[in-house]
C-alpha cells in the first residue's frame, strides 16, 4: 500500500496512483486529525472523496505516529496523552477516540488502537503493552460494533509482543478470540536487525488464521517483502518507494540506483522497461539532470517508479504463488539484486 | 506558452502539460547550457527528446537570464561576460554562441542574442542597445544561414528601444531588413507601469509584418495578454501561471484565488468547472488542506490549474478574433475580473 500520510501520496495525482497499479492506500490518522481535521472531512464526505480515491483506504489507529513524532507521550490505562508536534497543543488519543477518528475518515479497513512498546523493554513492559493491546482492542471492537459503521468499515487487531516469540504468540491468540476481520503485526521495522524481523514475522503468522489478511506494518525493502510472503504475510504498507524516490533512489531488479550518481550522466536506457511506470520512458540521463538541478519531477518520477516496481514485484510474487514457483521466484530475484537468498528465506523449506 | 526553463515545466510531467493545452513551451538557453549542458543535450539527442516533449519548443537566446540572474554581466560589441549564478565561473556569449547553444539545444523557434539595456537609462544607452540589438541579430542570422541546421531552425528577431517609440520603430525597421521568420518585442515587463508596457506595445506592432508571429517576451497577467493582443500581440511566455500556482494562487474568471484563504476551508466547489485542467475535480477545500500541509500536490495542482486557464483564454480569445467579436469578449473578461476595461484597451475602437 502507498502512503498517503495526510490525504496525498506525496507529488502524485491519484490517477497517476492508480496508473502504479495500486489497488489499496493508507492515510495516517494521526496526522489527518491534526490537520485538516477528520471532524472537517467527515463534513466534507469522508477521505475517499476529500482526495479523490475511488479505491479502498486503509487508516492506521493513530499510535504509531503518537510514538513516534509526537513530543511527550504519556501512556494510562485510558489510552494515550501526547502534544501534537505541529503547535504543541495538548490531545489525547483513547482507543474509542481512535475508532471515532477513523469512522469520520470513512476509510475501508480500520486499526485498533495498539500499545507500541520501544525495543529493546524488559520482558515486564513487553508483557504489560500485550496486554493492554489485548484490553484496547477489545474496546476498539466493542465501540465500532456498536456504531452505524460496523458493516461499512472492517476492523483489524495488531499483535505485539517485541521480539519475543510467547508474547507474539499470547498476543495473537487474544486478538483471534476478539475475531478480527485481519489481523496485522506492528511493532517491527523498528531498528531491529532483518532477520529478528523475520524471525518474529516467521514466528507470528502461524498464530493468526490463514483465511483472514495478515499484515505487516512499515515494513519494507523489497527483500524485506519477499522474505515476509514467505513466512505468510499478504499485505504491506511502506513510506520507502516513495519517500526514498524524492531522495533519489530508484529500486529496480538488479538491484537500487542513486540517481544522482555521475555514471548516469549519458545513459539513455529507461530505469527499466518492465516497471510499468506512467514515466517509465524518461532516460536516466534526464532523471539524473532533473536531480542535480533539483527540480520536482525528478521525485515525482522516481515516486512513480518505485510504486510501480513494488506493485509489479508484488504481482509478480502473486503469479509465481499461483504457478507453485514462489521459492524459485525468490531465488531469482534475489541472485537479482546481488543478495543470498539464505540471508532472507526460511530454512527447512 | 509554459516555461520549462531548464528542461522541465517545474512539477509536470509532459504529459500533463499537453493535457493543460499547450502546443509549444519554452527552454532557458542561459539555464541549460549551464545545466544540464548544451553539448550533453546534444549527444543525448537534442532537448525534445531529452525532456519528452514531442511539440514544438522555443529556446530564448541566454541574454535576459545574463542580465537579470548572472553576476557582472560586461558587454562589449562581441558578446556578454558573466558569472554563473551557480558557480561563479566566468563565461561569456556572443551572438554565435547562442546560436550554436540553440542549435545544440534543437529547438523549433531560437531567439537572437538582443541587448537589453536597464529602464531607465539614459536616450543614449537606449540608441546605442538597439543599435547593437540590431548588428547582432545580423550576426545571428549570418551564423545560422551558414550552419547545417537554417531549414529545421526559424530564428526571430528581437525589438529593443525601452519606453522609447521613435527608437521601437528604427529596432524594428532594422531588424525587418534582416527578415526574421518571427519577430519578438523584449525588454518589458521589467517593472516599468502596464500602460506603459501597453503603450510601447502599441506603438511597436505596427513595424512589424502582420504574417510574421509578433510575441511578446516574458508577459504576464491574463489582463496583459488581452490587452496585448488587442494592440497584435500573436505569442507570449510567463512563469506567472507556473509560479504564482507554485505560491498558492490560482487564475479564474473572477480574478484570482489566494488558496491558503480560510474561507476556501469547506468549500467543495472546483477552482473553475470550465478550466480544462487535468486535476479539475479537485475542491478547493482539498487545495486549501494541500497548501496549508505543504504537500507537493498542491504546486502541482495549482500549477495545471493555471496553465490550463491561460490556455483555454488565449482559446476563447482567438475563436472570439474569429467571430469579430474580440473586443466584446475583452471589455466581458475585464468585468469578470473586476477591472475597469478602459484602463487595458486601446483608445479609438
Amino acid at each position: 500500500m502507498p502512503v498517503g500520510t495526510v490525504g496525498t501520496v506525496k507529488g502524485l495525482s491519484t490517477e497517476q496512483v492508480r496508473q502504479t497499479g495500486a489497488q489499496i492506500i493508507l492515510g495516517n490518522t494521526y496526522h489527518l486529525s491534526l490537520r485538516p481535521g477528520d471532524d472537517l472531512v467527515a463534513r466534507l464526505g469522508g477521505l475517499h472523496s476529500f482526495m479523490d480515491w475511488g479505491g479502498p483506504i486503509l487508516t492506521d489507529s493513530g499510535g504509531f505516529q503518537i510514538f513516534s513524532l509526537a513530543k511527550l507521550a504519556k501512556v494510562s490505562e485510558r489510552g494515550v496523552s501526547f502534544r501534537s508536534h505541529i503547535d504543541g497543543r495538548l490531545l489525547d488519543l483513547t482507543p474509542e477516540h481512535s475508532m471515532e477518528i477513523q469512522q469520520n475518515l470513512g476509510s475501508d479497513i480500520m486499526m485498533v488502537l495498539d500499545h507500541l512498546p520501544p525495543l529493546p523493554s524488559p520482558a515486564e513492559v513487553i508483557k504489560e503493552s500485550c496486554e493492554r493491546t489485548i484490553r484496547w482492542a477489545k474496546r476498539c471492537k466493542d465501540f465500532h460494533a456498536d456504531g452505524a459503521h460496523s458493516a461499512s468499515q472492517a476492523l483489524f487487531g495488531i499483535v505485539q509482543g517485541g521480539l519475543d516469540l510467547k508474547q507474539r504468540r499470547h498476543c495473537a491468540d487474544g486478538l483471534v478470540d476478539l475475531d478480527f476481520a485481519g489481523y496485522a503485526i506492528g511493532g517491527l521495522s523498528v531498528g531491529e536487525p532483518p532477520p529478528e524481523m523475520y524471525r518474529v514475522t516467521g514466528g507470528t503468522t502461524p498464530f493468526l488464521p490463514v483465511e483472514r489478511p495478515r499484515y505487516l506494518m512499515g515494513v519494507g525493502r523489497p527483500e524485506d517483502l519477499l522474505a515476509s510472503i514467505a513466512r505468510g504475510v499478504d499485505m504491506f504498507d511502506c513510506v520507502m518507494p516513495t519517500r526514498n524516490g524524492r531522495n533519489g533512489l530508484a529500486f529496480t531488479d538488479a538491484g537500487p540506483l542513486k540517481m544522482r550518481n555521475q555514471k548516469h550522466r549519458e545513459d539513455l536506457r529507461p530505469l527499466d522497461e518492465n516497471t510499468p511506470s506512467p514515466l517509465r520512458h524518461l532516460s536516466r540521463a534526464y532523471l539524473r539532470h532533473l536531480f542535480m538541478a533539483r527540480e520536482m519531477l525528478g521525485p515525482i518520477a522516481l515516486s512513480l517508479h518505485n510504486l510501480a516496481y513494488y506493485q509489479n514485484l508484488m504481482k509478480r510474487a502473486r503469479e509465481a504463488i499461483a504457478a507453485d514457483r514462489f521459492l524459485d521466484f525468490c531465488r531469482e530475484r534475489y541472485l537479482g539484486w546481488g543478495r543470498d537468498p539464505n540471508e532472507f528465506l526460511p530454512t527447512g523449506l
